[in-house]
């Protein structure tokens, strides 16, 4: 079974892999009885960086986090719940996401704007703030390092196995580290859709160099993955560097690209994870567009594919039904010629220029036989490439979501 | 059972409800079993009109008939196959679909620019030409007043029942008719998507206003439909008037705008016929949204919530989850003050402004007990307006097309 296989693969070390840090889960009572509270904190003070859900319906602790980047330069802590996700709750809502900061911060005798606020779970519902005020009283009690599993599973919603990864590496001799943790599962879309990542490093980084890193590595994972198309009111990718490494990453340096590669690699791992445990999934998707006439192109026509429900379906039933996948790059908005198109599933060629077909049908679907899907799409129209992560659509999607709140 | 009732109540005269018309559907091979050619015909020179997919993929039958539209302007006939879409099949493929209309004209002593020809079914194969020419030979023997059964049972590929329907009225005394048949299922979407609807009229209407008239209505019908947001390779509303009830219909009179209606209640019909026979479909649902900034807005909300898989499934399990919903519209790209969102399901208020919930849940869930489902959103921003029409994601939808090739 898919799911168990990454359950025991995973690593253990998340968010305090790097010097300075302590996190906590436990479990407060929003759910009945998993983890559903999480703390992050930095004893320094750390720089921070955000990137938050594109939809308009902003939840209440998006706001909060926003408004903190702004007014703050100094960050110690994330307090974060699951199980309710303080959207849609109006004047009271946004309150009880700004207590949430003060009680934290007060029971670390910090700033309240020093603590960035966090939800995931149901919609439209009234947080329980006697259970989670005591919640963070208690949780102050348990940060250590080394907690991270349990604090990757307290954000956990639908997710089947925590999230959480770590690269450390040399730059200019001295250790450096890179941790996070995530949750993903349904709503994953491009530019983030109730999906939480919390990403932390020993590095010292400027907070618009930590901006600009987190921003564009975001941008190349986890705005690359798609489950079901829908954005979530909630996502948020939140980076802390307190610099307990006393090493410094400046723009434009090779160790900028070094630390940038790193973390590259972090959130592409994140970003995987979340796909393999989108609702339902039983196969990781890679889609590999080239040959568009620009990276833009390539990016819709490869979205395309990976949202089209027809496409996703054939995957599942293990159906190498190429003309789905030319039909959505029909329907992406993007300019090519039809007849140029090429098609490889798992690096054999399925379909080569002028519809000739260079593998027959029965031959094709074994290639989808296998967990984990590579389907290349060479366009021969220019040099715009793009990959997007996805995975198949199964009954069970439909299963999780249509009784997701009973 | 939903489907049933569809079949018993449904009407058996669609295209030969107007004078002048003959139709029929026959079994020639493309499929194991079923029925597979049509034929619609008219002795009297008819004017055409013609809406095509907007997918850059365009199949053979596409080209074919967007040419003729241009190089003729009367027609005699539509030949369509079901099982095969002539889709990406390249040279060879559009060889074939003119070989079809040379050859139904050849039996019909007529041009070949008379014949429209539409194809459904399985992208990327080459049509079985021996049997189609076999089936065109017998097919022509076969045409009659009344076979409109068989002829909307013929281009059906996943459809569970077939679709017809007329409407019959009074213009200055004289009795007028419209008639359609239609085929849906899978990949219906705005925009047309393997949606076929071939109509009929013995009105009499110039070219011109013929075409105004088809893509005004399908706009507002056929348009407005999305079953899983793919668009394919082969749509086509195709219409014939061929003036055998000496009745003119002339742009910008008071005929007009009756003809407008009725065709409007004909074509609405089919779309929500398409709709019902969703694959997997359980429930038929009906999106309003007003008070948008403009009818576009509009459109765009509507048409996310109906695209949401998120809504689609929580539709499906009777879950009157209205945060994803409001998460849908959140995402649609508009304009809108989500405190003002106001929310009715089936005429029932669930949500007001601010987030007052009105219903409460287990309450709410009661009105998605019923097979037909009415949303009503109010954005309280301005004065636009649309309509959409979807169905609910089933289980059954997965199934259907994980396995449509085997």
């Amino acid at each position: 079974m898919y799911r168990e296989e990454m359950v025991t693969k995973r690593m253990v070390t998340g968010i305090t892999a790097p010097k300075g840090f302590k996190s906590a889960g436990i479990h407060c009572g929003i759910k009945k009885s998993k983890k559903d509270l999480a703390l992050i904190y930095s004893e320094l003070p750390a720089t921070a960086a955000g990137v938050f859900t594109t939809n308009k319906v902003l939840a209440a602790p998006v706001l909060v986090c926003k408004e903190f980047l702004n007014s703050s330069d100094s960050f110690h802590a994330i307090i974060i719940n699951s199980g309710n996700a303080n959207a849609c709750t109006g004047k009271l809502g946004l309150e009880n996401a700004y207590k949430m900061a003060d009680e934290t911060a007060k029971r670390l005798k910090i700033k309240s704007n020093q603590v960035f606020v966090s939800s995931t779970g149901v919609i439209g519902e009234q947080l329980p703030m006697d259970k989670i005020i005591k919640g963070i009283n208690h949780i102050v009690d348990s940060i250590e390092d080394g907690n991270d599993l349990a604090t990757a599973q307290a954000i956990m919603t639908t997710d089947t196995f925590p999230k959480l990864f770590n690269k450390t590496f040399l730059i200019d001799g001295k250790e450096v580290s890179i941790g996070g943790i995530a949750k993903g599962s349904g709503m994953i879309h491009p530019n983030m859709a109730t999906m939480l990542a919390f990403i932390t490093t020993d590095a010292k980084i400027e907070k618009s160099t930590l901006q600009k890193l987190l921003k564009n590595v975001t941008d190349l994972t986890f705005n690359k993955i798609v489950v079901d198309g829908d954005t979530s009111t909630n996502d948020m990718v939140l980076m802390l560097a307190n610099g307990a490494s006393n090493v410094e990453i400046i723009d434009e340096t090779e160790n900028y690209k070094i630390f940038e590669k790193n973390l590259y690699e972090l959130l592409k791992k994140l970003s995987i994870d979340i796909v393999k445990d989108g609702e339902g999934a039983t196969k990781l998707v890679e889609i590999n567009v080239e040959g568009a006439l620009s990276n833009t192109d390539a990016d819709k026509a490869a979205r395309q594919i990976a949202l089209s429900p027809l496409v996703k379906t054939a995957i599942h039933g293990e159906d190498a039904n190429w003309g789905r996948i030319i039909a959505a790059v029909g329907y992406s908005g993007i300019e090519f010629n039809p007849d140029l198109f090429e098609l490889e599933i798992n690096e054999v060629p399925i379909l080569k220029q002028n519809y000739e077909v260079t593998l027959p049908n029965e031959l094709a679907n074994q290639k989808l036989k296998s967990s984990e899907v590579k389907i290349r799409v060479n366009l021969n129209a220019g040099n715009g490439k793009a990959t997007i992560w996805t995975c198949d659509f199964s009954e069970e999607y439909v299963k999780i979501n249509g009784s997701y709140r009973s």
